[in-house]
């Protein structure tokens, strides 16, 4: 049905997250009926990204450079340092631009079970870099799951000897949702946290 | 927010059909934090493929050898010929396993107003082929849109001297298809190519 090297670069795009296999043909395809271009530019792209691209030194967030811009950059607030789980996590959060301080990237959460402790997850760099620099505030915005919350509970220990002021995203109802439908656990959390107004 | 090599990644990404801005972040960050040799694998079939797969010389479907495996194939009724416009009509047509004859693939249809006539979808060597093999039928098989229509037209015109039984596919009311939902253009249809039964 398909040539040899077709079916390899379809199997090859099929590892891609919510990449099946009519998406990868049709990815497999496109590229090589109306977009060769494109393809030898991601091929390159990615070839040069994945030899590059590690880990900056100083928040562990992946970037080709030793430093991060975000690290590096001067008009950031180095007083507040918000830390969370993944790369991903520092986009959605740049994406609102309510934060100017830095960042720490875990690159994952405490999980014995997979033989991941704190050394995993760079709690050390994290504690050298705590004695280094003036922090004065720590956010901790691990995900509000279980593994994420033993992790900012663990840091939250890690921490508590320093005199630096600890806070967690607040929890309750999101912007937009709709009360009936909202889990009752966060809706528990809304109001434990209600606020006057 | 990102670093440029990772953004460059992620603009590469959305060359691909049907991936948007966030699953072509994703797909970046997955292959940088989670699978680094699928990633390699990729760009590597990806660059070999792009170089390596050029048309079939009999039927013109993609492949990487002079002669694609349908038409290299023994087993395959030679004197059956189904025109289609893309390879993926290959594919869907091979999966129905209804079809055992050979193909000839236009890769795209007539279109003067992009300049595209009957030499750039292939025809000339479609009439050569047709003079040279015993080509008992001839299935036209192009998408039931005008364009496809009027490709059929001309590819019937062309064969209308030659001593070749030419056939479309059947059109009417899809299997598992529900007759509410169904245009009027194809219920019309179903009705008068209705069958005895």
């Amino acid at each position: 049905m398909y040539s040899p090297l077709i079916t390899q670069l379809i199997e090859s795009f099929r590892v891609l997250p919510g990449v099946g296999p009519k998406s990868a043909q049709r990815m497999a395809y496109y590229l090589l009926e109306q977009n060769r271009s494109g393809g030898h530019t991601l091929a390159k792209v990615l070839e040069e990204a994945l030899e590059k691209v590690t880990h900056c030194e100083q928040c562990r967030n992946l970037s080709e450079e030793t430093i991060c811009g975000i690290c590096t950059s001067t008009s950031r607030n180095s007083e507040e340092l918000c830390i969370v789980e993944s790369p991903s996590d520092v986009v959605a959060i740049e994406q609102s631009g309510i934060f100017r301080g830095k960042y720490f990237v875990l690159m994952g959460h405490l999980s014995p079970i997979d033989g991941i402790g704190p050394e995993e997850i760079g709690l050390n760099e994290l504690d050298t870099r705590l004695s280094q620099e003036g922090v004065v505030e720590l956010i901790i915005a691990t995900n509000p799951t279980v593994e994420g919350e033993a992790t900012a509970h663990y840091i939250q220990q890690m921490v508590s000897e320093r005199n630096i002021k600890v806070t967690r995203l607040a929890q309750g109802i999101p912007i937009g949702g709709e009360l009936e439908y909202i889990d009752s656990g966060t809706l528990s959390q809304a109001f434990i946290s209600r606020k006057e107004v």
